[in-house]
């Protein structure tokens, strides 16, 4: 049985979690727009679930709008303003989420002028930059809470102050956040916060974004009038459940989990350090189960690739982006050189994960490096 | 326990749909994004249900792109064609549903002229209305193969064969369709069709869009390029496994369960008639579970309630504007008084349902109908 160390990528669903699930992939079936029993059951059923996600972020029911997940849900903060705004400046952080900086790269064909922020050497947002992204003619603004590669925590809080004294609207992609560190909407600051379910041990298909009621969001998928208007579809009643007990549960298992984890990535930095590898991000606040690091020299996907038939699960880059062959567009941001960057590879502990994980998979590695390094070599010779 | 007669709105999900999909909501719970063994699996399980789709409404898996549901589907090609589009024309049928009227609507406010096809009193397009209506400068036409509340089955494969002589981009939204009649993509001849799980019998928070591929089509969702770019975002994994096999079910089941619901239809139609209902579009080609009737003076929002604490899920109006109390928008298009359509309620047989449903239901509806009969004549006096 491989060994599950790739929780950035997706989580399994806790089993307390498919259990609230099951019963509304049964006979709790209902459409929630019918007004008959069918219909309520499910409709209460969702209720709930909001009113159980909004307490786990700190923010009225009212302002959980419902989507498919992350993506959908930071493309509709992106193109659901620009829909309602006169076209003026975007800004991005330059290590964003595919799914904040296409769609922000197809507003900079449509009138909009695209200005990304610069991130120092370890992956952490240059605040004079941000302050200069921010002047005027800026309009809207979206920085990740933490980046799903490096783990960099951001100062979201001093952004939004900034971005909401030069009347900007700000969101965040908390989805790495969300059931790692503690995550308060209103304390924030922000005007949008995008999560998703899956990360947090939910199930895929369901994310949600967080709004202040005042922003002037038009939706992206049009239709019946679900989610307050900004959001149709019939709701995906079951995720939804789900989703909403994977955020209680991710508040309530937090630091627990988050000690235990911080504990396990403490050895497991210190064993891949004295292996010779380089750490990414070190210099500041990360995620506590998060580790990116490169061995100087050795491809990362091929790494990988070695790790995975050795029976360890872990990535090279972004999930989202892999199959795709560049460098990693969050460390060439940060300046890293190109060798350094090849050999990104990404640990991410969560709830499963052991003391005896860590060490089988320090070994695993000592001897792929050294089978590796011999072939290096070799080719070299 | 209700007895459900309400399947155009959503269906329970199949008990084999379930069992296959299980395992991805447990151990099988990678991202198909990832270059290890849970990731291959995922993606491996998202490549045969793509097949067993594509098998089902005959198209190449390369042209089924997943979605959250009918209503992506729907918008995806509206809002997805019109970004690569110079402005011109759309025709729509006037009895789309809303996921349709209403980003055609939207494209209304932005350049387009949104042209209504009209259709007749029992609810089918007017041909000569059609044939106007795709004349230049039209660019984009979507007519649905099946009415969600009458019904009404729409000649397409006519509709695409003027489209497409005109070289007009066309879309069908065959969601009621699917399961219920033959589907064929390629002998339709649109170049875009929407489908969705949780009609069949399949889960709720997947459908696709089935699309030609030469179609000049833009992303709604933009991220990491999941669907050939076509809808970012980590796929629901399980949610894909259970449509794919729902369809295989759906179009395997399909002859045998639609003559048992078709004899079922006939019985309960005889006994709404001899209680003097009015029953829509029957006078051409319909769904063969689907009866919408009015008893004239008898308001249908209460005959619903009435129905519901007699055990019995019916639907007034479509499912997903249900809350809204104005009359059906596609009984106002047929032409029907405002009197018979705010009566209006739909029947919609399904799967589990029995003879002795229709029976009781018959009898239940009696009742009803002379206590209501009895309040208004009370009212009245």
């Amino acid at each position: 049985m491989t060994v599950y160390l790739d929780y950035n990528a997706t989580t399994p669903v806790r089993e307390a979690v498919l259990d609230e699930m099951l019963p509304y992939l049964k006979s709790g079936f209902g459409n929630p727009s019918s007004a008959h029993v069918y219909g309520r059951l499910a409709k209460e059923a969702v209720v709930k679930a909001r009113s159980r996600i909004a307490q786990a972020v700190g923010c009225q029911p009212s302002q959980v709008i419902f989507t498919s997940g992350g993506s959908e849900a930071n493309n509709l903060f992106l193109k659901g303003l620009a829909a309602s705004l006169k076209p003026s400046k975007i800004a991005i952080s330059a290590i964003e989420h595919p799914s904040v900086a296409k769609p922000a790269e197809t507003l900079a064909c449509s009138g909009w002028a695209l200005r990304r922020i610069a991130v120092d050497q370890h992956g952490f947002l240059d605040m004079n930059d941000a302050k200069s992204a921010l002047s005027p003619p800026c309009s809207m603004v979206s920085v990740m809470l933490a980046n799903n590669e490096t783990g960099a925590i951001q100062d979201v809080e001093r952004i939004a102050e900034l971005a909401r004294s030069e009347k900007i609207c700000m969101h965040t992609d908390a989805v790495q956040a969300f059931g790692k560190i503690p995550l308060d909407f209103s304390k924030l600051g922000v005007h949008a916060m995008t999560i998703s379910a899956h990360k947090i041990y939910g199930p895929k298909g369901v994310g949600a974004l967080i709004v202040d009621k005042r922003l002037p969001l038009m939706p992206l998928i049009e239709g019946g009038g679900q989610e307050s208007g900004l959001r149709s579809g019939t709701e995906n009643v079951a995720a939804i459940v789900g989703f909403g007990a994977a955020a209680e549960h991710a508040v309530s298992g937090m630091s627990d989990l988050m000690s235990r984890i911080g504990w396990l990535r403490e050895k497991l930095e210190c064993g891949l350090s004295e292996m010779g590898a380089f750490l990414f991000s070190k210099a500041g606040l990360r995620l506590p189960n998060t580790t990116y690091f490169s061995f100087p020299g050795i491809d990362g996907p091929t790494l990988v690739t070695e790790m995975d038939r050795a029976g360890f699960a872990i990535a090279s880059g972004s999930a989202c982006s892999s199959g795709a062959t560049e460098p990693s567009a969050t460390l060439l941001a940060m300046g890293v050189d190109a060798d350094l960057a090849r050999g990104a590879v990404r640990v991410s502990l969560g709830l499963e994960n052991t003391e005896s994980h860590v060490g089988d998979f320090l070994a695993a590695m000592h001897v792929t490096l050294s089978r590796l390094s011999g072939m290096m070599r070799r080719l070299q010779a």
